[in-house]
């Protein structure tokens, strides 16, 4: 049987990763597939560093020659970025390719087009690398756990993000401190906007959920918050009570409609995803029938992604011919079924929340508090009051009184209402600075 | 289009589970598929017990006239046993039904030869709840990997005997008295020798290793040993070195051979896998694109093992009367493709090696034991020498010279150099009891 042909966009860490997993294992693949498998072309910018390569393929600069090339099967977007990412991705479909990509911001937001694309020709889009690097998290959601109902998810799926927390909670290290470090390993950009509030997570959070819940790509719904206002204290505090501070995506389903969010949030030091730490990814899926499991890898890296890109190209290969009725859903679900969820606004998400109070050392600032709670029906789960901040010592004359940091963890409630807590209190003689307040998920 | 129809074969445990999921969940499967799928008839022993679950379904004694019946496509196999089994999935396939089991003992003695009938006649045989219950583990080896040349895959994939190691690790109970716990909880049968000697583990690990490596079915090759002989010392003193204790299938292909083996484990306590207590399964596979991925979940019940089947349900529901080339081959790789791989023999398993002896409290004797080992070129990595255990006081004119126990941990070495050196060490006059030896596994 003739080799199936590859064309790859772009040879960067991800598509050199494909293009040495193809060509070391070979072998092992064929003998999956029993059909042989070839990289043939590579569309770049740069075409002396990519043939400095020496990988003995075609090397073009002209991509748009790539993806109607009349002698390729498969095209692997390993490009990145928008613009010329989704117009090649459209050609490579009208040309009636199979396309694969490692492109979570094109997914996220062009994903629907894309898809219907996709449809209308018959071929398939694939996108397993653009989630969770090498976890086949996808391949989870769509096929292993069809059986079930999924009610939530919830995952660190950015790196750079956990590898700064998993930092300041071993070490005692401040975020920037970390940043710092993290962008001279190379495990973070000159600008860390993406990674660091949130962004990157929320494209992947995205795809997951409308694999997972059976709904079109919904990118907008995401709400969004990074992990720079992380402080040192709230790492300390949060492990006093027995927790660490990740920065997780949550996609839940309920009954009134569904949460997408991104957001450092506390969850309980025994937990697995508690102890995902350094550039590591997971994600635990919570289905009706078989309740939580938990998938763990390498969330980037050049031969992680590419191991997810490599996968796609099996999948295809295998139904390359195949009357598309007997391929698995682009998003898990037929896409007549795709029902589009009704999302919820922050006021309307549920979760616990840990707050961080700063008040003045008097007596009756604790009741005040709590009767605030007590009021709006919040429960209180825990509350921790620690000693006086001073600075140097207080002498005899002094009539500073210290501010003492009061941390409270409170039960599942309505987000709303906790807006309303904090407003009450912040509006408080007694309480000197603005509350800082981070969600608790229990798992 | 007209429904797809399922026949199961028992109705216990994980046969409810299947109707309860494909009851609950039809409207859910119907998106993913677009088809229905319907559970219309159910042979069981006992039709009285089976009819007061009032599932609205056939319920027959005569399991042959099921596997026979014209309108039935798929059959379930979660009656479990050795026969008659095995006749009924060879009729199914004769029949030309697609089959479904969880049946791990079967598949892993007699599973070569079903998949070579079924290969045959051109039907999906297929059995992701034979291992680690509602983990997509199959799933992921079979098809999320397939970039990878995996090397190797470490599992917990018996929940009875995790659930005793969990108990005795953080209660510090003894092996027998959780064990009776395990049997009141209905964790444990009584006779669990299938469970705590780590037969059941070997069926799972026997499957997964041929999914992994392309080979076929070998379960007389694995190496069994069981967590009975494990003391609460050990747990503590393998605590007291930053290791757990944990009953582990561990398949590894080496460039000499392939090791199979299921033992009691040491491994580093700072590990995910170290962390997974109670009934909990988890398996970490290791490929040489991806490095190493983790998967988590419940590995038995009612619903999680159903969640399993079904999924395999819906998988070939998808791929009915397609071409079988369009199917995912049923060990991974093509039957044609699958190469017996040369079984290494224990002396030539490699491994770490945790050791506790029992000296007599006299100067010279670890000298003597460190040299033995230096002489067969063993590197320690570390040692243990523990206060004397004394019965009582020593009187003055006590001449009883106590024991002393000593731990090592050795570095990475051919298992027969080990067995060496623990003759040598057997041999020695100071030394007062057999040395216990368990291996330990850095992941």
């Amino acid at each position: 049987m003739k080799p199936v042909t590859i064309g790859l966009l772009g040879l960067g860490t991800v598509g050199q990763g494909v293009a040495n997993i193809l060509t070391r294992n070979a072998a092992e693949i064929e003998r999956r597939t029993g059909r042989s498998i070839r990289l043939t072309r590579a569309a770049v910018r740069n075409k002396a560093k990519a043939e400095a390569l020496n990988l003995g393929i075609d090397i073009t600069t002209d991509a748009q020659s790539l993806v109607s090339d009349p002698d390729i099967d498969i095209v692997c977007e390993a490009m990145g970025g928008d613009d010329p990412a989704l117009s090649l991705l459209h050609s490579a479909i009208a040309n009636g390719k199979h396309v694969i990509t490692a492109n979570k911001a094109l997914i996220a937001v062009h994903g629907n087009e894309l898809f219907r694309a996709a449809s209308e020709k018959g071929v398939t889009i694939a996108f397993e690398s653009a989630v969770a690097g090498g976890i086949p998290i996808i391949k989870a959601l769509r096929e292993g756990l069809t059986a079930n109902r999924i009610e939530w998810l919830v995952g660190i799926i950015n790196g750079t993000g956990n590898f700064i927390l998993s930092e300041m909670a071993e070490k005692g290290r401040t975020f920037d401190d970390v940043l710092a470090e993290a962008q001279e390993l190379g495990y973070a950009e000159a600008d860390p906007t993406f990674d660091v509030e949130g962004i990157d997570a929320a494209h992947k959070l995205a795809i997951m959920a409308s694999v997972a819940f059976g709904m079109p790509l919904q990118f907008d719904a995401v709400y969004t918050e990074g992990i720079s206002q992380i402080t040192r204290e709230d790492v300390e505090f949060a492990e006093e009570l027995g927790y660490r501070i990740k920065h997780l995506g949550v996609a839940r389903r309920r009954k009134e409609g569904v949460e997408l969010r991104v957001h450092p949030t506390l969850i309980p030091e025994r937990r697995l995803l508690a102890n995902v730490n350094g550039v590591m990814n997971a994600i635990v899926v919570h289905g009706d029938a078989v309740g939580p499991t938990l998938y763990y890898g390498a969330g980037a890296g050049s031969e992680p992604t590419g191991s997810a890109m490599v996968a796609d190209i099996i999948d295809a290969v295998r139904c390359l011919d195949a009357d598309p009725a007997h391929r698995v859903p682009t998003l898990a679900f037929q896409p007549d079924a795709l029902t589009p969820h009704v999302m919820l606004d922050t006021a309307n998400y549920q979760s616990a929340y840990y707050l961080r109070l700063h008040a003045l050392d008097q007596p009756g600032v604790l009741a005040t508090v709590t009767d605030i709670f007590g009021k709006l029906g919040i429960s209180i789960e825990a509350i921790l009051q620690k000693e006086p901040e001073m600075v140097g010592e207080l002498s005899d004359d002094s009539i500073e009184v210290p501010n003492v940091p009061i941390i409270l963890l409170t039960r599942r409630v309505r987000e709303g209402l906790i807006e309303t807590a904090i407003e009450r209190i912040e509006a408080l003689s007694t309480i000197t600075q603005p509350v800082t307040r981070i969600r608790v998920e229990s798992l």
